[in-house]
């Protein structure tokens, strides 16, 4: 099956360096229309077996979407007069007749309806461009999760409902959280917390960061509270801190696959670029491990970025690492680091995974262990407790610096991104409780974890799913690639709905910008009960997948 | 005293077209040099007053910081190449030499010494243009705030720490609040609090939100709970609303005084323009009443605006208002309605101050209540339970718009602005409890209201001083014209680092975008001791305030 790329124009080039907006958009516009031109090729081929269709229609119907949101958002921007200014090369005779080629062998008025009913959704009276732009995000981003939330598996209320293991979060301890949140020390409805505090948070919250950190990160010397900031969430503090640390436009390097929520919070306000550094899952000598970060890789992404003029200001490390699993040693660490400070680069580094090394042989090194720190005027941190405490609903998101600017810049963005002030007290009082922390949650969350993680990991190896095999996150990084055939995103989305009609929840490795497709992200710690029906589901829609690939293979062969 | 504004060039046309930052830019720096000239003026001339340098020497820190800063962007605008493209035509040897030639006159090294500190402390090598704008940005709105919370006044532990009638936050009624936040049915730590929520907020607040709403504001159907979003906090909606209704540099009509929040919102994400609808305090034929919004003026502004090329999407409404206290009548509602349904005009109407209307003679009528909405798709709500209920510390802000559009858009921002699932749960308690909100919270807040108001207005009356006799709000805007001489913002500015070294917090106009300098909010909804301290301190400041002013104008006495 081939692709027709080459039915497309290519981009001029003067328009390229002109208009870096709409070069975007026709990029991506191209690149959704091979997929659906090969995606309708498929159907063709398929369009007597009824389940196929089904799920094909399904696909079809968010390419359409992405297909026609994408053709507004150009001709918005033509519209806008924000192209005035360009001289236009376009052959759009030529490219609207490679597309509407391609449309007339697929039946043209079925199509044509299609496409006008998905518009219908996009073209707005009342959106700005970037709330066009917002709607879509949340289409493609929040919509399932929407859904779910309707939709939720109850064993006894509701057994058909979804089980959701695309979220990164644990429940394994909620009975210990709960009990300790009802305790008496819990509630307090002092004044100042029902009424406007400091924007970079209340005192007593920001000094018990302080002090948690000092103790579980082993700090050489103990951490300023004054270097603390908290906001409501870990991604927020990443769109706050890329804010201040870049202008539109300007970059970090982004070693691939890594946490999505980034490239949301950059869409959404900072309109940072992060350059994507892309892991091999290929073992090589350059390679010793799947996905290894190497300085030689992150040099390289750098210096090719400046060749093309572009300014890099930093870089995103994510340590224990989000959806890899993978936990830094100190050498690494520090290499990353001298390769950061070398380049007069930031680096932000996301440690709220700290909490989740299940497996007690791999030491989890915080930056804020070093006794030196190569540039700590240039080093952030960021740590919550949405994952090692598994209460991603209190939204909490800290930010150690010692860069008394930028700390003091981040802190405006509380007025837009407080906290409430008795959760703050909550959330002081758990980190206050190290007797707890130490002798009852921590022990007994990472026995739990340890329980979770061998259930799903023996699962997989039973269904022969390869996984990369850490010791640490909430989830497991595994390989669906011998299910895709062709291997691509196309059918990684499509094995992503296919999981999504039995009721399972799975986050494709395209949302983390991997570069090869295939591979998802797998919550495990999770109720034992769901960890088991979702395996049910898992096992029954990769058979499902199987058996189409291997009537498809037939077909092939027959037709050869 | 004469400004010498003719010493400075204006911008040229051409600039001013060419790139509208840097015309801003360059437009702020000439008023602040101006300033800063008068204020050096007034300064030379009164050198033998201690008191009166002291003052002087804080508000000429405040401006020089300023200068250095909008210089700094100037120059990064230059260093960044974005007006490489411009032909400047700028006199920079005319430009430089008029303020080198003021300075000359006014100890050069002195004021060089002190514009190198304060430089030091702006030009940066981490921060990008937008994160120095950004921490300009606290210093200016939040630095006394934070001061504020390191030096809170205590009648026992800290007599001499600082009252702050800036803020608009009631704690008349903290008594109650904690009654009701501390019955058992307000604890839960149910599972779903803990974890990741519907980005719009939970279903259980949002019904209780759109129950609430539909009762309180007399709706004629039901309100729907999928018109609800929740976010935290009313400058949120605020900020995400106008995110997805406009494009940067996009506007709404925004008729000053406003809340200070919205500029902050739009500084900081949306960049939106908010044209300044200026209102008048001078009673006329054609303004009725002081600083009444009419059609006319809001008609004439829309289209000087449109006769400027700027694209207007929208109207910004707040009822009861702040900082002015009115409560629109339903037939000027209804005429600002159709206004805006007239020319295509969104309208986000911020009605939070809904709960804080004491005097019951006055009728307050949500557009919620109304039997038709003009233009339902463009009418968009927000509403909050930081006033009514005195717990701005709860972070809540609730958005209600029949606009599916509008509210699946601003849905996605809470990716970012989510609030914690437990205050989610209390909200939700709390609004449930009619009986509760009827019988007991709302006539104890009124009559509390009444009281403080009475007792504030009573000693305005006794110091004279003028102000809006409104009945709603948790404050007066207060007229302190008299004190200043020459009647600018410069000397309101000063006027406001006056009851800063009496410890005592107001709200300059200057913040509200006010025309007029002279006008303050003034928050009465404080404890009768805090009241009684802040009084004794306003009128001691404006005491000395008096004592200066008449040295003064004897000295020019004298000198003429």
């Amino acid at each position: 099956m081939s692709h027709q790329s080459h039915t497309l124009h290519e981009p001029s080039g003067q328009m390229k360096s002109a208009h870096p907006q709409l070069t975007e958009l026709i990029l991506r516009l191209q690149q959704t229309l091979e997929d659906y031109i090969t995606h309708q090729e498929t159907r063709h081929l398929q369009q007597d077996l009824e389940l196929e269709k089904q799920n094909h229609s399904q696909a079809t119907r968010g390419q359409e979407t992405t297909l026609v949101h994408l053709m507004c958002q150009v001709v918005s921007l033509f519209q806008s007069g924000a192209t005035n200014s360009l001289e236009l090369q376009l052959d759009s005779g030529g490219d609207v007749g490679g597309g509407q080629q391609a449309q007339t062998s697929r039946q043209p008025d079925q199509l044509h309806h299609q496409l006008s009913d998905v518009k219908a959704s996009f073209i707005s009276n009342d959106l700005s461009d970037r709330g066009t732009d917002t709607s879509a995000l949340y289409q493609s981003s929040f919509q399932d999760f929407t859904t779910y939330h309707g939709d939720k598996y109850d064993e006894d209320r509701n057994p058909s409902g979804f089980i959701n293991l695309a979220i990164s979060e644990s429940n394994l301890c909620i009975d210990l959280i709960t009990e300790r949140l009802s305790r008496g020390d819990m509630t307090s409805t002092d004044e100042a917390l029902l009424q406007y505090a400091d924007w970079r948070g209340h005192a007593f919250l920001r000094e018990e960061v302080a002090r948690f950190l000092t103790y579980y990160c082993k700090a050489p010397v103990p951490l300023d509270p004054e270097n603390v900031v908290v906001l409501n969430g870990c991604g927020v503090m990443f769109s706050s801190l890329t804010m201040v640390l870049c202008d539109p436009g300007e970059a970090f390097l982004t070693p691939t696959p890594f946490y999505a929520g980034f490239t949301c919070a950059s869409r959404l306000y900072s309109k940072v670029e992060l350059i994507h550094v892309h892991l091999d899952s290929e073992v090589t000598e350059a390679n010793p491990h799947p996905f290894q970060l190497t300085v030689r890789t992150l040099e390289e992404a750098l210096l090719e970025a400046r060749t093309e003029g572009k300014k890099v200001k930093g870089l995103v490390l994510i340590n224990p690492h989000n959806p890899l699993g993978d936990v830094y040693s100190l050498d690494s660490l520090r290499e990353y680091l001298e390769f950061a400070k070398r380049y007069n680069l930031h680096v932000i580094i996301d440690e709220i995974y700290m909490g989740t090394v299940f497996d007690e042989s791999i030491p989890f090194h915080s930056v804020l262990s070093m006794e030196s720190l190569p540039d700590p005027n240039r080093t952030h941190v960021i740590w919550g407790t949405s994952k090692g405490f598994g209460i991603s609903g209190f939204r909490l998101g800290a930010l150690y610096t010692r860069n008394k600017e930028v700390a003091s810049a981040v802190s405006t963005f509380g007025f837009l991104h407080g906290i409430s002030g008795i959760a703050q007290h909550k959330l002081c009082r758990l980190l206050q409780d190290r007797e707890w922390i130490d002798n009852v949650y921590l022990p007994t969350n990472r026995s739990r974890l340890q329980a979770a993680h061998r259930y799903i990991t023996d699962k997989l190896k039973a269904l022969k799913i390869p996984f990369l095999n850490r010791g640490s996150g909430l989830f497991v990084w595994i390989n669906l690639k011998e299910y895709l055939d062709p291997c691509t995103f196309e059918e990684e989305l499509l094995l992503y709905r296919r999981f999504l009609d039995n009721k399972l929840l799975l986050s494709p490795g395209k949302s983390y910008m991997c570069k090869e497709p295939g591979w998802f992200r797998l919550t495990f710690s999770d109720k034992f009960l769901h960890l088991k029906v979702a395996m049910l589901r898992l096992a029954q829609a990769l058979s499902e997948q199987k058996q189409c690939l291997a009537e498809k293979q037939m077909k092939d062969t027959l037709k050869e």
